[in-house]
């Protein structure tokens, strides 16, 4: 009964081109290259073949082939990840399954507040559904154009709007998944309140596809915030920064929607790439600051009486609100082009930490001085959301060092920053989950007893071990 | 090797005394009974003892004790849960663990927004905390008095704030547990973003004891809402009740804290009872709102503008706006007070069902007709959560029909209201958790795979069985 590998999956590519149609199997080197590379290729794998199934009852069908076949299977969004976590391994043995073609926005509830997916809807799509029946969708991060929405979920994205709405997991009412073995659960409740039993629902979210391939979702909307007042603050130092967000909130309560903080390089870096100055201070830290209403609301005079508590109390240095939408939108830019500016400097050893918002300052103040004695004249661009006590504290090499020599120190830089993190009780991936690169290390900060019980979940929805191998736990 | 029952019982509870001492481990009839017993007296167990460990190294002995042994752990808080959960088996074999020593606050962070308390801290002492703070725990309900944080965990605890804060799940920032076979995990972590693998935490709240015991955890905090505005208004139906929920939505964003349903019925009851009625109206719906926010908002001006929009679009019939402290706590009464103001129509039969906004109206359409077919005169008192889609939908006795024969009717008239609800696509259990009671109609209403993969969670976190027997899963 036994038949030669080959023949087996050579009969698996047969079964499933009769499954969803031949031109959706794709086995060429070129598209092998496209879906088995990351966006910024960083981590390149080799595909079997790519399927590119069309439905939930297509997705279940492939599954349930590889299943049966002992093949692997990689879910794979917008491809934009930043951990490998949608790349296949390099040994030619894995199936990438591209939620691509499903790109249907089921429904629109205004009066629910609610909106159902397919997996593979863009989320730029779902914020312009949510916003043409005068609806908030809030998840916002830098690759809205191209990442899926079944990628946030199956990453738990973050962004710029979890200070005040939370991240992918709190926008999530419902899941449709198709389990290891092809079998789907319906989980597409919009229901706000359902206490019977296990969340399954959250144990998928952010379990980036090792547990089953979400197809589709149900996401709660927020009332829209047409009224926005931006402001760009410089600071004292890293601890104003915690400490204003309470004087922020107790201003502006929930409707503190932005919390960022900046610092100079990081200023200077933009400014040097000719975004406009509005405060041409020579602060260390900068800030900027948002607060968001409904139409109606006041929410200039709250951020204007928060600066003014800030000012007074010495936790601001200077201020200046945006006049216009043109001086928002220049505002924003002064963070949100950071990490474009920052790849003027070579290549940049990436981190994304979190620690507790009190233990922010001592985070920076430990990690500054550690990272120039390992290696002296490295670039520190330290941006984030301070609010989340989220810091993307990445690096650049010293000029007079080659990229490359500088990427052979990554291992031993990152250790530096994520030891910190570690001794601070932070994490190591406060938003860009694991995928393969960082489950290694995240295993090696967690707790024995953590690492197990993960491993339990893992072996227990997906026994055979074939969904998305290796990323989130490293193989045993 | 073999040892009679009773010798490894008498074993067992030597070593328990010798861990925690022999005064928090009781064997009287009188504390079996009374940890034995539900607050309402609806659910009566025996337990072989009742063991009130006061730290979690003792909790962890404890359950490492009764793993070896092989005997069943019930975990228990303020012991006020609505469907057995905390109350054991009544074969005498299984262990009540009481955390009512575990009381200590171990944590307040002002500027972090966060607060560490153990398992056993009663929810209004949490409450208070937060408040000395200068910052809010949200999370209230009925039972706020003597319920438990580990209790609220363990049920996923909802109330009248989870429209704004959402239910407990979204209030926990980490977890201790000790798990089924005694290790402690320690993942009390006060990160607003840790995306490193499965969220273990999520997994364990709202498992009921199933998968492990919550011995502590760190709570998120919200800015304070000290100023608030509060009305009572008179509806012309259920769909418009929905349909508000929109209006106030679009002037006051997320400040909208409550919006409450309250039938006529629950309305002449309150105040048959006593309470002042501010509007006597002849409608068939009223409904409580609050809108709340930081010193300084202009939430009344928010509240009568939705007020105002409400009136023009026919979705208020009429509305009293609370002047003072003592007039809203006046309208808060219309609503809180219905609960114990039934209990004078005789015993109830309760629900608390929940589906998507926009089909309440189906719900009550239906409901009412159905079980007046079923059993002429029954009186429903219906009061909820509309935000939230939750009903509790409660039914009393016709006048001539002695409670006993009531009761007796229980199990058919709770399948016509979960049999609409189900139909609606609608959770049995909005908000008080499955238990003993709630199990069996849970699993029969989920498909087989859900009930499947929540199965593989329990095997595969409790392979035992021995943490909590029968509540949320039936037994096999």
């Amino acid at each position: 009964m036994s038949q030669a590998p080959t023949d087996l999956l050579t009969g698996l590519l047969t079964d499933l081109r009769a499954a969803i149609g031949a031109d959706h199997v794709l086995t060429e080197p070129a598209d092998l290259s496209t879906y088995g590379t990351d966006w910024r290729g960083a981590f390149r794998g080799t595909p079997l073949a790519v399927v590119r199934p069309a439905s939930t009852n297509e997705v279940s069908q492939v599954v349930r082939l590889t299943h049966d076949a002992g093949v692997a299977i990689v879910p794979q969004g917008g491809n934009t990840g930043m951990c490998g976590g949608a790349v296949p391994s390099g040994d030619g043995d894995q199936i990438v399954l591209s939620l691509g073609r499903m790109r249907t926005i089921r429904d629109v509830d205004a009066t629910g507040a609610t909106i159902t997916v397919d997996a593979g809807v863009v989320l730029v799509e779902v914020q312009a559904a949510a916003a043409t029946a005068g609806r908030l969708f809030p998840l916002s991060l830098g690759s809205e154009g191209s990442c899926t929405i079944g990628g946030n979920i199956a990453t738990n994205a973050g962004g710029t709007a979890v200070l005040r709405y939370g991240m992918m997991r709190n926008l999530v009412l419902g899941l449709e998944v198709v389990l290891p073995d092809g079998r789907v659960w319906d989980g597409l409740r919009s229901l706000r309140k359902d206490n019977t039993g296990y969340d399954l629902t959250q144990l998928f979210i952010g379990s980036e596809g090792t547990l089953g391939v979400v197809t589709g979702a149900v996401l709660a909307l927020h009332p829209a915030t047409p009224v926005r007042a931006t402001a760009w603050v410089a600071l004292p130092s890293v601890a104003a920064a915690a400490d204003l967000l309470a004087v922020l909130r107790d201003r502006a309560g929930d409707r503190l929607s932005t919390w960022e903080l900046v610092s100079r390089p990081a200023r200077d870096l933009v400014v040097g790439q000719g975004v406009h100055d509005p405060l041409p201070s020579s602060a260390e830290w900068f800030g900027l600051i948002e607060i968001a209403g409904p139409a109606g609301s006041n929410v200039g005079d709250d951020l204007e009486a928060a600066l003014g508590d800030g000012l007074a109390a010495g936790l601001v240095l200077e201020a200046v609100v945006a006049g216009s939408p043109a001086q928002r939108q220049g505002l924003w830019e002064l963070r949100e082009r950071i990490t474009e500016a920052q790849e003027t400097l070579g290549p940049t050893i990436k981190h994304d930490v979190s620690v507790p918002i009190t233990a922010l300052a001592s985070l920076v103040s430990r990690l500054g001085p550690a990272l120039q004695t390992a290696l002296p004249g490295i670039r520190p661009i330290i941006f984030g959301h301070v609010g989340d006590g989220n810091l993307h504290y990445n690096l650049s090499r010293p000029v007079d060092l080659p990229g490359e020599s500088f990427l052979a120190r990554a291992a031993d830089l990152s250790a530096i920053v994520h030891d910190c993190t570690a001794e601070l009780a932070g994490s190591i991936s406060a938003e860009h989950g694991l995928g393969s690169s960082k489950a290694a290390s995240a295993a090696a900060y967690k707790s024995e007893v953590e690492v197990s019980v993960m491993r339990a979940v893992k072996d227990a929805l997906d026994p055979s071990g074939l969904m998305n191998p290796g990323k989130v736990l490293t193989l045993e």
